[in-house]
């Protein structure tokens, strides 16, 4: 005879109607031993300016250019783009139909954080994060109006288990010339959320007034008895591990009160709620093994702004939320690996998307190195 | 005026067929300097048995069951599995249409492929590597035909930076009572390929006479010009780097002579092609750095063998491959990571596929350890 299911014991598959994909919850196999690699701890201490950075203020970069003495924070072109600017070139005739190859231009930029060698999002002001989110903006306006860009992709790597090669504050934005594959995936999945039959709730509405995935999603879990998956919330925004998150510590943010397409959509107001929410996020990030805690974060959101200040459409339907996607398992050294089976077959996890919300809402919102002494 | 597009140089493009997913490749970028992180190197004085490997014949497990004393190849269920077997609990009621989960049974088997602590398949011998094909099979076999049962994965993660804990040669087979999402991604390709209108080649076709893609796709790189993405071939299977690779050194192994669903479809002499293939493959790899090279290999095919034997059914389309998903890029402690706006975006990677199989194909068949003195 089957037996009573029960979420944080039985292993299960969730569905993310995000990418159209399932992934493996494996909430029994924590106990199982661990015999894989450790990394290396992060250093903590270091400098408030380093001579040797190329991010620091006035330092000389790799490709020979310099780096201005900037007060709060500052853009430039990557010395070493993974996309050109046009002019293009055309397309080659492919040998055969399996064959083809579409040439991609655009930009990539660096962006500053803030002059300080030392000092990430968790430990900036929320004046300072608010500089951070007009950066993204001004550079989201920048390269989404040149001529033939299709998609501008703001993310952040932080962490050299991330691959990320500097532990200044920076991030970066790659403009397409191209729709980039995901991109295409969440808004094909948005569409078609828009357009089904789906029981009325008193949700926020997309372009419309049809349903929008994302404000069912954070309606729901903003709303549901427990909350369980919620880790933050406030005014505008709420920070949850989402029902289908990979990652063991995953987050998904996003504004809840309503449909919004964009960072340039924001009230003052909602852009404050934002600060807020990104300063009490990334510190109960760091706290949870203490350490500065590595991370993918991407913002999703219309691909382009508007080309008409004020003007609406299809692309409205994007709903503006932010993937973080951090890779530490179970403290500071042991990472999740994505590999053998998650490569070939589908994506697992262990501990519940739950268990992983449980965590974080018990982490203080007083960084650790704040807190020392 | 645009100018004449040249793959080695330009950014631009591919598409995968069998994920639906395009990846950027960025050619020129190979010039940017170095700074991330380097991996640990790995050990190379293993002992030929260690008495702390779970794996080694006669140890006793973590869960304190005990390895047989096994002269070739030994098979057991994993201690820790991460699905587990019927009677699988009943799907929950969901409290939300986005909030559904759905239980998932199987059995995680894990293949030892030989007593020898110390030697993986690159220094195995040819009657020993084929002992590990006919392990693949009778497990596929076996799991394949328990009640329930939707797909069998095999495959294996090697070294350490894959999160593999324990160097003794070995190999996984989970098997799912669902079909996990890559596999049905592959499938829908597969499906919608042979249902397309292609130009009429003279590729080897699939089941009914319709074109296959995989047939298609291998009988094209054996036979095109300069052959540049090919690493291997011998009798009846190919070894090449896919014009859509995404990792590194990414290798796609296939059968190009005729249309083969599964590993339980090779005649004696496709085997013996098979294990030849395995080994040469597998020595290159560890010649490309001297080292242990790390990899998560896949083996794709029908997802359970038919239900009849000789029987066929519409399973059929599947056409046997083997994945190679390595992670190393420049050295033995240099490896891709995959961040950012791969995470967020696009998958990406730096020199082309044709560079990767072009180093492959410089490296020696002969074992760099046994090369020495
Ligand atoms: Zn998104
Ligand atoms: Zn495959």
């Amino acid at each position: 005879m089957a037996q009573l299911f029960d979420p944080s014991t039985h292993p299960h598959r969730r569905y993310n109607p995000l990418n159209d994909q399932y992934i493996i919850v494996s909430p029994h196999r924590t106990k199982r031993p661990w015999l894989g690699q450790v990394e290396p701890p992060q250093s903590i201490d270091l400098p408030q300016h380093d001579p040797a950075c190329y991010l620091c203020p006035g330092n000389t970069r790799a490709g020979g250019k310099q780096t201005e003495v900037y007060e709060h924070t500052y853009t430039f072109e990557n010395d070493f783009s993974a996309v050109l600017p046009p002019p293009i070139p055309q397309a080659p005739v492919a040998p055969h139909h399996l064959l083809t190859a579409e040439p991609v231009g655009g930009g990539c930029d660096v962006l500053i954080f803030h002059p300080r060698h030392d000092l990430t999002m968790p430990r900036l002001s929320l004046q300072d994060i608010e500089r951070i989110i007009d950066q993204w903006t001004t550079t989201y306006v920048k390269r989404g109006s040149e001529e033939g860009i299709r998609h501008v992709q703001i993310f952040e790597n932080k962490g050299a288990i991330m691959g990320c090669s500097n532990p200044h504050p920076h991030g970066q934005v790659w403009s397409f010339t191209t729709v980039p594959t995901l991109i295409a995936q969440e808004k094909t999945n948005l569409i078609q959320y828009s357009d089904s039959e789906h029981p009325l709730s008193d949700a926020p509405k997309g372009p419309g007034g049809k349903p929008c995935l994302l404000c069912e999603y954070a309606h729901t879990e903003v709303n549901i008895e427990g909350a369980e998956r919620v880790v933050v919330k406030n005014d505008h925004w709420v920070a949850l591990v989402p029902w289908w998150a990979y990652w063991p510590y995953e987050i998904l943010l996003l504004p809840y009160r309503r449909h919004i397409p964009s960072i340039l959509h924001l009230t003052p107001e909602e852009t404050h709620s934002f600060a807020d929410i990104l300063s009490r996020v990334t510190k109960r990030y760091d706290n949870l093994f203490s350490c500065s805690f590595a991370y993918s974060m991407g913002i999703h959101q219309r691909p382009v702004p508007p080309s008409v200040p004020d003007g609406a459409d299809q692309d409205d339907i994007a709903h503006l939320h932010i993937h973080f996607s951090p890779p530490l398992l179970r403290s500071a050294t042991v990472k999740k690996f994505m590999a053998g089976v998650e490569l070939m077959a589908e994506a697992q996890r262990d501990f519940t998307p739950e268990q992983a919300a449980d965590r974080l809402r018990a982490c203080s919102e007083i960084h650790y190195l704040d807190a020392r002494g």
